[in-house]
């Protein structure tokens, strides 16, 4: 299959799922409690949106740049691409999750550990698309990759796993604390820095 | 009409129903009743949520090469296109009702009926589409086919609506039994071996 | 602008409104009450279901054959499309009031107004869009169109508001009765003979 | 990474929002209460609909204006766009508190602030990004851009955000107002005057 509609069928998956994170954000009903309370004590809510906004965003940028290097999708790519999408589209639930529980006294632990658990997940099937498309399936790439940029790239992928990894370790002990390393994650990556060194 | 429209189209309806897929995983009010069983009790949706997901994107993966032997779209096409893409906006709803009565004492059956009718439904309008496009309009096509190819086509499409036939079926006796086979179906059509058969 | 992404917008937006029409379907709460009448009560909801598919993708099929006569997209026809666009987004709304009202002993005739005349709304602004492209905006235009076939392309997009128009009317008596004329514009539209009077 | 993608992740993001605004439409249940008073109440939600559907459509249209400038994009201007889809994808959420509590007495002058500083926030990143494009980036630039040119596109940017500002302060003291000038400011940009002052 051309990478074409593989990248078209992935951003459409991928814009829909960013854009149902704020179906999240609620209101109460008019006359029913006082709303500027309630908007300030949504505050998780806000967090939790920027930070998978801005998750789902990154992956965005990557997954472009991963696919860029393929010639043409195999169907493992299309199944591994098919996996990590999977992944994306449980975000809006597991944020919701994760912003509803995080200041309750009851089930915060699991919810954090969900929501950082996600991603994770989302994490491994990316960098489990990008092995596969640099291990061994020379054919299938657009240029010649250096053994050193394999390696490279390799080693990019999976030390981004490692954030999540101590993430979901934390949230046993503190939602706080787990939640701010996935926000950390994402905004190292935000940042034109973490661009430079990609490049 | 140009088939790119039709496959952009084609993608975005699919890309939405996929994503909205998850919108049926739910969780509890934070303290009206503990996080960890109640998402335990909520593994039909999981499991339906995998099935269903896997089950688009093969279609979709499908669609794009049936799609990629056809020059151009002539009305039919279009008309049977869009009965495809009715019964896969269902499916969401489908998927939904299946993973809620599953584990229920009455109407997991017919719910499982309606899930593994949606299924069958959908791959018949795949294989009409197929059926349509291999039969007799030569003139539509990007290539040769010859008439062992096409019969092959044809009877690759016929036969994977049997294991949907026999889980609707199935679905009077078992729930459980219908949702294995239309997960059995979705596993065989992911992995690898099911795509070097159809090449 | 080029009518490339004016495309790709319309068909993301009409896309997502065809897709959402789904979330109207309905099941009870398991144990509430018995599944079987519940889902043949909802009657209603599938056949508005399948009307509003059926309209939407006529709609879209019929948006690409007029964006296709054009060179490029000036800012009137941005803003016509733009209205045509809020037209189709709100059927979602009016097939879900009109289909949970038909039955009803009470509104059930304004809902099948609202439901008719939101489609006569629809029809109204692609008339616009055509009348725009096909009058005195020559140099838009990709090909040459002779005066009878100019002719013929007004009668044909205004033609289509007469049954809708009936359709508002008709609601004021039997809801029933209007729907079914909704349906059969839908019907006529989608068969193959109906494009053959358009070529 | 080409400005193609972007577009295209763009443009679905938006049409994703602007159809997700009409789910805000509601309507009660049939029995409950009459259908017509209950519809007549719902005003605010239809002006609200359509000032918000205008205003994303507006976006969108310069979005394509000042992406069609673009050679490529760069990874401040993906982090921008980010950040602009961002506060698009809150607009279903603002537009939805603000037509519910626009008629309700209390909390409807922060429901107006909140609405009309969603739409600032949006103007704001859109002007960043316009800023970021304009300004001292030469070699991402498809064509050559006189200085004059330059800051006649930023001054025009940069005044679009001044009615949003008087909104959010008008919001303080009448909520009515406030969306007024929110709809006003739609009303302009999609005449075509507005237009043809930008060419």
């Amino acid at each position: 299959m051309s990478t074409g509609r593989l990248e078209a069928f992935s951003d459409g998956v991928m814009a829909v799922a960013i854009t149902l994170l704020a179906l999240n954000l609620a209101f109460p009903e008019p006359g029913s409690r006082p709303l500027a309370p309630y908007l300030a004590h949504q505050w998780p809510a806000y967090v939790a949106y920027v930070i998978s906004f801005v998750t789902i965003g990154i992956i965005w940028i990557n997954h472009h740049a991963s696919i860029a290097r393929l010639r043409e999708a195999d169907h493992a790519i299309l199944a591994i691409n098919l996996l990590l999408l999977m992944s994306i589209c449980v975000l809006p639930f597991t944020t919701h999750l994760m912003a509803s529980y995080l200041t309750a006294s009851g089930g915060e632990r699991l919810a954090a550990a969900v929501y950082s658990g996600s991603l994770l997940l989302m994490g491994a099937c990316f960098s489990l698309l990008n092995a596969h498309t640099l291990l061994g399936k020379a054919h299938l790439l657009t240029g010649e990759l250096s053994d050193a940029d394999r390696r490279r790239l390799l080693r990019r992928g999976a030390s981004g796993l490692v954030p999540y990894a101590i993430a979901v370790a934390v949230s046993l002990i503190s939602p706080y604390a787990s939640l701010a390393i996935c926000g950390a994650v994402a905004a190292f990556y935000a940042l034109p820095a973490a661009n430079t060194i990609s490049t």
